[in-house]
């Protein structure tokens, strides 16, 4: 989604639009007095004080109304520049006006107005020519808000909107916005009862209900399999330790704000971990290696908790607690190449296998003239990022290089989605540490006899399995291929009283498969329980009449299809084990 | 193994042996000065002032040689009572006998002391008739301890022993006591590279190493599996809650000692928890339930963290952070019978597809005449243990009733096993639960359209996976089942040069069907490798030499037997697989 506050050309443009729709508000209610208008990453607001008077829809109408009029009528939006003093005559009536004058920096000795017919307020600027522009809008949607946000202050009316440079645009983006609405994980993990919170749990700790595990435990079985057979090994740690390895890591000096508070028990100093990757330096550390054992290849399904303000939580996605698909390969120099060619080559089939396919790549390097921020080994950057280079280039994946947006401690590679709503974030990632394996002494025993530092590669392919989750909850509207789904037929007696055994019978062979079936013989029509099943968004259902006792058949109609086909029990279930084994997309 | 302070005839038996070793010590350094000789339950100590000589394993045996002599004289130990102001006289010159005779009772007036031969020592006795019942005796082990534990005191030297009535009991005590140290979790799980702990990382937070998570992981899926079968849902919860959902479970007011310290975020006051029950009632508690719904079967393995003084912490046995294998049945009254039932015919299922015979049951019931302890519902309890007792009858298990240990909130049922060193434990439990539902205002919609209160079963059948991979390995001496196994087989071409091919084609087909192989070809005698293949506890070692290669055979022997037998190749994998598949006991 477009980002109206980034974008400099939608910026002016909805600012513009706050004030048109400031100016409909005052034809309406002639006493409005207006606080701030600005315009934010989804576009634009206006704070108003209309006395005791509280927006409804239908003032909604009639603003948008008497604003196509404005639109229409399409005055010049004209720039004035007067004194402070001017300024604070002016609005001397208006008390908002006067504490954003007044509030001004001492040396403001000019102030800039703009005036569209009979509208005049106090802005920086710039804006649109005339109002004419502002004619693709949009309210969507309106609250109180405590003047300067203080509880203690007056409740003011806000209004949101959008506005367009074509209708076009408008439209589009409301339909965007719509979708964004119903694919929002946070509404289809409700509705489909994926995970549920809950205050008394704690903000940002979401909880796994029985649908939502299904899909983790099934995520976590396919991740960990392709890991297994690329010679990953898999551990367990737990989701805590000491300070003393938070501050070996550094992790106490540069991430503590992320971090949950300390607990001390008998004189220890515990933190929950916000990485696991101590946790994994330990584990290398535990055993002397050789050059030979290299690469060495830990895993984890790896429980992690941060501190993340209350705002910026979201459903899964963003929580205080989470599960990484981590993994840290413990690689000599030589072997970094063919390392970060796997794990690249392991981000593209895993997405293939998922049918991921919008997100994008980026490359973030060091900034060579930042001394401070960069481990400072010049060779070591210079041809670590030229192997991530050289590899991409020869995969032939396009990638955005981001100079000076590498870590402290080594280049690494991002790819980025967005979700429904929201920002971007990095979904899989993979990065080079020439840091952490000194800071906990790690070392493998080369063939000349020495001993050498070993380079780590961080991983994670789905992220977190929760953020992946609510990724590709959005990405597929709730709709998961059937190996994910949690439920992944449904069969339905057209009439209990004929239908139910043979019922019975197509459900207990499919569960003798571990298929996921649910038997809806409730005493419900055929047409209400087909429904359900789609608003469950099931992949497959099964209708059971006479036919299908008879014949011993299915009738079987997919998900987001009209169209049945009946063909016999025996091919049915053949046909679905083996796509659910070979976890194809399609139905 | 036996406890020297519960069992009385020992207790007196070790305690007239300490007095004994006292008398040794004192012909040996006649300036020794003694301070107390317990028994506790592993056998006597005493911890004796020798000024500045410190105790070696040298001194040990003169002691020992000492005893065997005064124990063949023979003399008979007899008892006398003496005033306090007599016996502050008599021990005048030992600073340790006036601490100890002060600081009785002040209405102590007479005080019993014991005398053999040359020796006399302060006692409150009782003691065998005469040191000749000693002499079965073996001192075990010694060590500084501080006077009174204070490590501001003096160190005194600990000699620790035990004693028996028979040289037969003796040696076979001596010898359960060499295979404990043997089969100890904690030495196994360095060997087998099942888990590690450091200081680092934390006190009581082991981690699993590749080889202890593969372990977990097929218990995991094995125990997981049996319960989707019998209709459980699975959940993931996080491992904390709020202070709110604690103080609404009542673990803040009756378990607070046990919990981690508070973490507070913006306001919000974080626990890690100790249970993961209070989760599980949310999660019930988060749809309205029909009658028509229950039993309902919430099942996690759930992470919980638990303080536990460093002193009782023991390997993966007893640490701060741990996963149940946890659920909670929430049934009507007239369902706790099938329930309970189905849990405790799960828990013998489960023993013997584990082949666990080593166990007991307990059936914990309340006091009745305590009215203040057990929640005040008459009816409910007697109904309750009726149902528990008779489903225990007609199953036909055998089980010990424990009036008074159930717990305030309903009766339970545990299945204790003893562990290499130290005490008993519980594995599994089923515990009912009347009141917590209540403190959640957890209802269903009853046939007659009236809430109720369901009751809840908590149960754990594995226990926590981390206790019982601690007593698996420690009954099964590390030695697990095939499918268990870290590694599965192990291949062992006989020369590199000439079995490498076919011994690479042998792995590479097992490893196909997911079977885990180590392929050994290292440059070492064959001899060698097979011997650290039977370190290692690997079930199935396959020799590959020209006649195997000629004959795509494999030459197998099992772990702990000498002899070795040759099948063909596909036989053995087909065999191999199936006993895996089928998680077959033997091999």
């Amino acid at each position: 989604m477009v980002n109206f506050k980034e974008d400099e050309r939608l910026n002016v443009l909805n600012h513009s639009c706050a004030h048109m729709m400031a100016q409909a508000v005052k034809h309406l209610w002639p006493n409005a007095k207006f606080w701030v208008g600005p315009v934010v990453e989804t576009g634009f607001y206006y704070d108003i004080d209309l006395g005791d008077k509280v927006i409804n829809d239908e003032d909604i109408v009639a603003i948008e109304r008497e604003m196509k009029k404005i639109a229409k009528d399409g005055k010049k939006i004209i720039r004035h520049e007067i004194s402070k003093k001017e300024a604070l005559e002016m609005f001397k009536d208006d008390p908002y006006k006067i504490d954003l004058i007044t509030r001004m920096d001492e040396d403001t000795t000019t102030i800039s107005i703009y005036s569209q017919g009979d509208f005049t307020d106090l802005c920086r600027g710039p804006h649109v020519d005339s109002v004419k522009e502002c004619k693709n809008f949009k309210l969507l949607k309106f609250s109180g808000a405590y003047w300067k946000g203080d509880v203690a202050n007056k409740v003011l009316q806000r209004i949101y909107g959008v506005c367009f440079p074509t209708e076009e645009e408008l439209t589009a983006y409301l339909q965007e916005l719509e979708d964004a609405k119903i694919r929002d994980h946070r509404k289809l993990g409700k509705e489909l009862g994926i995970f549920m919170t809950h205050d008394l749990i704690g903000k940002g700790l979401p909880m796994y209900l029985p649908n939502g595990y299904i899909i983790w435990e099934e995520l976590e079985n396919y991740i960990k399999g392709k890991e297994k057979r690329l010679g990953y090994q898999h551990v367990l740690t737990p989701p805590l330790g000491t300070s003393d390895l938070y501050r070996t890591s550094g992790h106490l000096e540069h991430y503590k704000d992320s971090m949950f508070p300390m607990m001390e028990v008998e004189g220890e100093e515990f933190f929950l971990r916000p990485m696991n990757c101590p946790h994994h330096m330990m584990i290398y550390g535990n055993e002397i290696h050789s050059y030979r054992d290299l690469p060495i290849r830990i895993g984890e399904i790896a429980r992690d908790c941060r501190f993340e303000a209350s705002g910026s939580l979201k459903g899964i996605e963003r929580a205080r607690t989470f599960c990484q698909n981590d993994a840290h390969l413990f690689v000599t120099k030589e072997q970094i190449e063919s390392e970060f060619k796997s794990v690249v080559n392991l981000i593209l089939e895993v997405y293939k296998d998922l049918g991921i396919t919008n997100y994008r790549f980026e490359l973030s390097l060091r900034d060579p003239d930042d001394k401070v921020k960069y481990y400072p080994d010049d060779e070591m950057w210079n041809s670590a990022e030229n192997i991530l280079r050289e590899v991409l280039n020869n995969i032939g994946i396009s990638y955005e290089e981001k100079v000076g947006e590498a870590a402290f401690y080594g280049p690494k590679l991002d790819v980025q989605v967005k979700p429904a709503v929201g920002n971007e974030y990095t979904l899989s990632t993979c990065q080079l540490d020439f840091c952490l394996p000194m800071r906990f002494n790690l070392t493998y025993v080369d063939s000349d006899g020495t001993k050498k530092t070993p380079v780590v590669l961080h991983r994670a392919i789905l992220g977190s399995i929760d953020r992946f989750i609510a990724y590709y909850l959005e990405e597929r509207k709730g709709a998961l291929p059937l190996w994910l789904s949690p439920v992944q037929v449904a069969i339905l007696p057209v009439s209990n009283e004929h239908h139910s055994v043979y019922a019975h019978e197509v459900a207990a062979a499919l569960k003798e498969l571990d298929i996921r079936v649910l038997l809806d013989d409730r005493d419900e029509k055929l047409g209400y329980r087909m429904r359900e099943s789609q608003t469950k968004k099931i992949p497959i259902s099964l209708v059971i009449g006479n036919n299908e006792v008879e014949n011993k058949t299915v009738t079987m109609r997919l998900y987001g299809h009209e169209d049945k086909e009946t063909l016999p029990l025996a091919e049915f279930i053949s046909s679905v084990s083996s796509k659910i084994k070979n976890r194809d997309l399609d139905l």
